[in-house]
């Protein structure tokens, strides 16, 4: 993909609406302002950063293809870096099209997709978390997904990682040293780089346990909701979500295959899943598909246990108990609306004293309490806490573990007296992997994953 | 609805795309950025028209909810008229959501649709035509439509219909004049005032024609494909549309409803229908939808009349033919891959010497001469002369036809005899519906009935 051309591209999303953007960057678009664009009043040279009303005319009929509004930015201060030309038309599908064929035509080429995030990257705008954020930006869809991403567009990630790389450089430097002085002030030294070196990896092992965070803030945690049949695990679905999704009938063992749906709950997109009634079958089919239950939960980042309050305690509950006792449970009795002829405490004392929230789905009882503890249960499993740097993407995940991976064996090498030499040989390594995160090393391949990722006009 | 407010919507299509723009219109637009925005570098007051970067915050939580780019226009430089503000976000649907609820809770309301242009024409920026133009191009589906809105939109129809409107008001002024004058001078002025009149209801009457243009250029026309069973019409739409739409059988009989299809022919939206095969049947139900073909064929714009080039010519197509003899019929034949057995010369003799057109569906030969007649037929059933000034909605329509109505009954009155104060009454009348065309006279429930279609944000 050549980088020093002209690239344009519709910049608004697809559709109609009121107004549509063409965006052009590159050497040539002052050239197209030049040969496209009627300004409605004469001017000798068009200002950057300064909105012009004109008509956007097609070269070859000289009809007006619309009036508009376009500005110039001239680079380097614009967002690819280059000159950048935006045309404000008025947001129609054929309009927006005529226009870009007209750009084209004056000599740009159609932009690949996020390639122009792509060009701020190339002249250092912005570095790859950064990018990365843009496009995290565009897909979030909670709110604090478009916070992580808001914040890591504007550096927090990149600084933390502009910290780490200074240690590392800091211990390159000393191991440096080391290799031209004598034994002695090396032995001293070599015990501060390692304990530099342990400071070190606690600092990336606490940056990569924020991957878990990231996550979920991107896409959401997974809820299970289970239980024996009949207790009201559909029910419970429809009224958190807010719709008549499942089908509820007061026949055990309605729901069959899974029900997945994504709720919003205070700001944290979760997906809720419907079992069906785990309960002792002969019946081979129904086995195999308890089994799955069994699989859901194990992935699942938190489980809402539902019982029948109207029943006492039965075998089957305790067995489901028993077995989950180990995972992030929420307990909750449904059916407040009947009689009560269930003992919570056998619940609590099986789930290390977590108290079960009392519901009743058909009337929406007590349903604010239980979102509030479902986004308890998600938050602590991210272990989240508000304005915390964290790692937003698998890419920069793996590249912070083959860092962690680097930092440990240096440091494991150093405890068994491995020499100066190559140490620094493992820590450039460590520097190479870590400057994968923000791109000073990474490859075209890596460019092209991410930027592929993107839209058209991004 | 308030006109003196602050309203705010979100200007650009919904989804995801690179930019995403929040427009403000109303007397709160500044305070609504200095109360929300955070520009990268201090600045002392906002310049109109300039693009300013910064962060747009929440000023709840004090966060940065998105990297902007804003400018701020003063009324009445300004599309509405009033002092408006633009947001230009990354075009995420959360990021949107999140910067106009912030908006909202800034000061402003939601605009209803179409409620900037609405301010537009309320604050003399532009009349209903133009109004409408900005709703017709978004709206433009072929090249014409998206041209005769833009020259809408030039003020074009806007300045025919004032030049109506001085002569209307010229011979008011001389009905007027003729009331305080003696028989002698008025009888003079009478006969100009004719002659004047007589213009003027050609004039109308020329642009009231026009509609069938602007009708076809906004919805484009309806072409009909006819014939007897397997002359292969299916093969022929699919051709036409480029895609395998109509089942294609070597089963006489094989189309049964009407399979009607969009097609873009030479910048003209046409809307191609394939027809059953039509023949004389005993069949009740057969005969019930050889019916409706023929009543299909009377309301197209045109008419494709394909015949098997294969076969001789049968009584059956010489009862068609006899019975589209007087419609707007392209004859074309088909099959020029097999050997010919038919005579053209008997279909242009029954079609007023219109000689046919020799295609092969199969093969695609022939069909860039038929769609080259295709848009030829069209165009001359529309009168279409190209930057001819049209009249493009209903509405405008129906004005035009209210003022004409007014004029000849004014000039068959004085033929009459009627007296000047009479026709005066009368020329008041033809001005009032000539006004509601650009919007002078038009009602609160003619405004609500155009802008309502507008989109939020327009």
């Amino acid at each position: 993909m050549p980088t020093d051309d002209t690239i344009a591209a519709i910049a608004t999303p697809a559709g109609s609406g009121g107004i549509g953007i063409i965006r052009i960057s590159g050497p040539e678009a002052e050239n197209i302002l030049l040969r496209l664009f009627q300004p409605s009043h004469p001017l000798v040279i068009f200002q950057p950063r300064r909105l012009y009303h004109g008509d956007l005319v097609c070269p070859e009929t000289g009809r007006a293809l619309d009036e508009v509004l376009i500005t110039l930015m001239k680079g380097p201060h614009s967002f690819s870096g280059e000159d950048t030309l935006e045309i404000f038309c008025h947001g129609g599908i054929l309009i927006l099209e005529s226009v870009l064929s007209s750009v084209l035509k004056a000599g740009a080429r159609l932009a690949e997709p996020g390639e122009f995030t792509r060009r701020a990257f190339l002249h250092d705008r912005i570095d790859l978390t950064q990018a990365e954020a843009i496009g995290d930006m565009i897909s979030a869809r909670t709110s604090r997904g478009l916070e992580t991403a808001v914040s890591q567009l504007k550096g927090k990630l990149k600084g933390k990682i502009d910290v780490l790389r200074e240690k590392l450089i800091d211990i390159l430097a000393r191991l440096e040293t080391e290799i031209d002085f004598s034994e002695d002030v090396a032995s001293q030294s070599s015990s501060e780089v390692s304990s530099q070196l342990q400071s070190l990896s606690e600092d990336l092992a606490a940056l990569l346990r924020s991957y878990e965070q990231g996550k979920i803030d991107r896409h959401g945690a997974s809820v299970v909701i289970a239980g024996k049949p009949n207790t009201g695990k559909s029910s419970l679905l429809n009224v958190l979500l807010e719709e008549e999704r499942a089908i509820v009938t007061p026949i055990p063992g309605t729901t069959r295959d899974f029900i997945e749906e994504a709720v919003n709950i205070r700001g944290m997109s979760i997906r809720l899943t419907d079992t069906a009634g785990i309960h002792p079958t002969e019946d081979i089919i129904e086995q195999k598909g308890i089994q799955k239950v069994w699989e859901k939960l194990a992935d699942a980042d938190g489980v809402i246990l539902l019982f029948d309050g109207s029943r006492p305690l039965t075998d089957e509950d305790r067995g489901i108990l028993t077995r989950l006792a180990d995972c992030r449970v929420l307990p909750v009795i449904n059916k407040t609306d009947l009689d009560h002829r269930l003992e919570e405490e056998e619940i609590s004392d099986a789930l290390q004293g977590t108290t079960p929230i009392w519901i009743s789905a058909k009337f929406g009882e007590g349903i604010p309490v239980l979102k509030e503890e479902i986004s308890r249960l998600v938050m602590e499993r991210a272990g989240i806490q508000d304005g915390e740097i964290v790692i937003s993407s698998l890419r920069q995940k793996m590249a912070l573990e083959r860092t962690l991976q680097f930092v440990d064996q240096t440091l494991a090498g150093l405890r068994e007296g491995l020499s100066p030499e190559f140490a620094a040989l493992d820590i450039r390594d460590a520097l190479e992997a870590l400057g994968e995160i923000g791109g000073e090393t990474a490859t075209e391949q890596i460019l092209d994953r991410i930027f592929t990722t993107f839209c058209i006009g991004k």
